[in-house]
């Protein structure tokens, strides 16, 4: 595989120095939405982390869409998943690779209604579009992080998100909301931060990451850490063309594996191979192969493998119940209401999963709603199925919102 | 990983032609049961492959237990899986590093009854363990062919059975039995050689294989190819602790995750850390890992990487619709008993799968029994599910018998 145009790193963190947030804080009438900011939310005071580590100073990238209104009531924090970024809304454009991930369901009319919500979205801790992480450059030094940086938990990366809404003035978001990784940290919003939040929308996501999911973690994490090019996490001066992308690259085609189903691989590639005149090769291709390539391909181009590997850990290491006496004494803590939902057939987070945050909030008085949406699109239906989620977040934040 | 102590092959090829079928083909009274034996298929002729490559010789490894009677009408085929060789049955010994895979289900006064039926269960073709495969010398010269290898297909490996089955007298089996590739051997047993085979039992298999199932083959070939040290496939004469193992160790942690289940994990390891003191570090390890791991390992020190990418490759090839207008058309020609089986919980071959082979047979006036293992082993319930799936086979095979 040709790496030759690629840099060390899809997107250059220095960048995000370009356009600070202003010293103020929170964005001002007037002021351009759906742009990236950032926020330096540690103030000079280091950043304390549930393991035990520190960070010096922690920068998070945000974007938001819609006003924020004189009372700062209408705030909806959105949550992203492990490769995803503050860009959950807007086109393609410069440091915006891709399209906003969950555009169908954020902008004017749409779910999350930007006339009448302010929605934001930041990076996250650990991340590697413009927040502090792996590929952040040592405060005070040339170097970056690299392996050095600490290991953070989805605790550390809502305590972050914290002091961003108290940066920018949001003393209680309508709603937290969020897929996979984004309902991990929706859940500790709940926990950690009952008085910051009236509704939690955890969705295809768990209390507690399993065995399994931890399998599917570890086995990605090898295949990134047994790239030479990973270098011990030290590869950032590489020449161009150099880098983990190998490794990174077969993460990503394990992972999204997981993220779909059988039925939807048979429905769009079936047996067909790529060059029916290499069929018997050892090295021919079918479409499917060609397909996990791109998206390994296309991950490279804008990820960071340290990014991968510190936020995988973090979700192996996500379990509400940790320090709170278990997970049914965390659920417990979700006394505001929450709606979780599942997708049929999703292999990664099964339906179980979420059926036991329902079924821990209610037996502890608590009250969620379930809903389980029949599709075949697997994880990806949290990404996918807006025409279902759609509805159910939109009633659920202007249910907040009346109760105000 | 320490792989200082390793070989570069954890079973020497050379070592099979110490103990080589006598001329004369079958077993004569006597000879010892549950020893490895060697027979040359080729005759001085080259074999054919269906990808149109050729192989000048081919030698399959093979064991048997029981007696093959005066008529040799008791013989029943054992087929593989994919890292699965020739010792279904037996202890631990010298070439055998592990005990046989199906000892539940071959033995005496076990479903496949050693004391009634002579059971036979060869290495594949492009195999490790004594076979033919990228492993093996080239013939007349010092070299091992490696990823000059011919891709063979499942058709070749039953091809190169049924040579074997000449040679050792048998002209029918009362049963041809496997799961996984195993169970895709029996499925072109059935419709390339109908006149030698009096019942089939595919086990948790396909007729062809699924995109997603070549999705999963592929990321793992992926692994190892990644290796560095893989070093195109002419690994064979690297020095001791020099090999592609721990890119053969990732193939098998990714395939060990897709074998079983979600609820096994849970129960086995749930979120059990290896050292807690370690728990919020980037390379401290939760139990699953450790698990995964040793699995890894324990293959690197018994399996060939080139035999897993050729193996693999044959599987993602198995399509016993191909040149036969169709999986439908290829059912229609299993016109002998066949009994096929699901395990609920596998998501390797879904329960769709064996179900299709059902319908198949069944919509073309053939007889397929169809039994649904609720279980929740996965996939690797065909290895374990011994006490559902003996009484199965031993009725099936002792139908056949009464039939003869």
């Amino acid at each position: 595989m040709d790496h030759s145009d690629l840099p060390p790193l899809g997107f250059d963190p220095h960048q995000r120095f370009a356009d600070d947030l202003p010293a103020t804080g929170a964005l001002q009438p007037g002021d351009p939405v759906g742009q990236r900011r950032f926020v330096t939310v540690t103030d000079g005071r280091p950043f304390a982390l549930e393991g035990g580590g520190r960070i010096d100073e922690v920068v998070l990238a945000y974007e938001s869409w819609g006003s924020l209104n004189a009372g700062a009531s209408n705030a909806v924090l959105v949550c992203h998943a492990l490769t995803g970024d503050s860009h959950a809304h807007g086109a393609i454009g410069p440091g915006h690779p891709e399209d906003g991930w969950w555009n169908d369901l954020i902008g004017p009319g749409k779910a999350l209604d930007t006339d009448r919500w302010f929605v934001v979205c930041a990076n996250v801790l650990g991340g590697c579009q413009g927040s502090t992480g792996p590929s952040s450059v040592v405060p005070g030094t040339d170097r970056r992080y690299g392996a050095d940086f600490p290991q953070v938990t989805i605790r550390d990366l809502v305590r972050s998100q914290r002091r961003l809404a108290d940066r920018l003035g949001i003393g209680r978001w309508l709603a937290v909301v969020g897929g996979s990784m984004g309902g991990m940290q929706v859940l500790e919003w709940g926990a950690m931060f009952p008085d910051r939040v009236d509704t939690l929308l955890p969705i295809a996501t768990t209390a507690a990451a399993s065995a399994q999911q931890i399998s599917w973690s570890a086995v990605q994490r090898v295949a990134i850490v047994n790239d030479p090019q990973w270098a011990g996490g030290d590869y950032y001066d590489a020449p161009p063309g150099k880098g983990p992308w190998a490794g990174l690259a077969l993460a990503r085609e394990i992972s999204q594996i997981t993220y779909r189903t059988t039925e939807v691989f048979d429905e769009r590639f079936g047996r067909h191979h790529t060059n029916q005149r290499e069929e018997f090769s050892q090295w021919g291709r079918y479409d499917v192969e060609s397909y996990l390539d791109h998206h390994g391909q296309k991950l490279v181009r804008r990820f960071d493998a340290n990014t991968f590997l510190v936020l995988s850990k973090a979700m192996d290491l996500h379990d509400i119940g940790r320090g709170r006496g278990g997970v049914a004494a965390a659920l417990a803590r979700l006394q505001m209401p929450v709606l979780t939902a599942s997708i049929t057939s999703d292999v990664l987070y099964p339906a179980y999963q979420q059926a036991e945050i329902h079924a821990g909030v209610e037996a502890a008085g608590g009250t969620c709603e379930y809903h389980v949406i029949d599709s075949p699109q697997g994880h990806d239906g949290f990404l996918l199925e807006s025409a279902y989620l759609g509805p159910l977040i939109a009633r659920t934040v202007a249910t907040a919102e009346e109760k105000r």
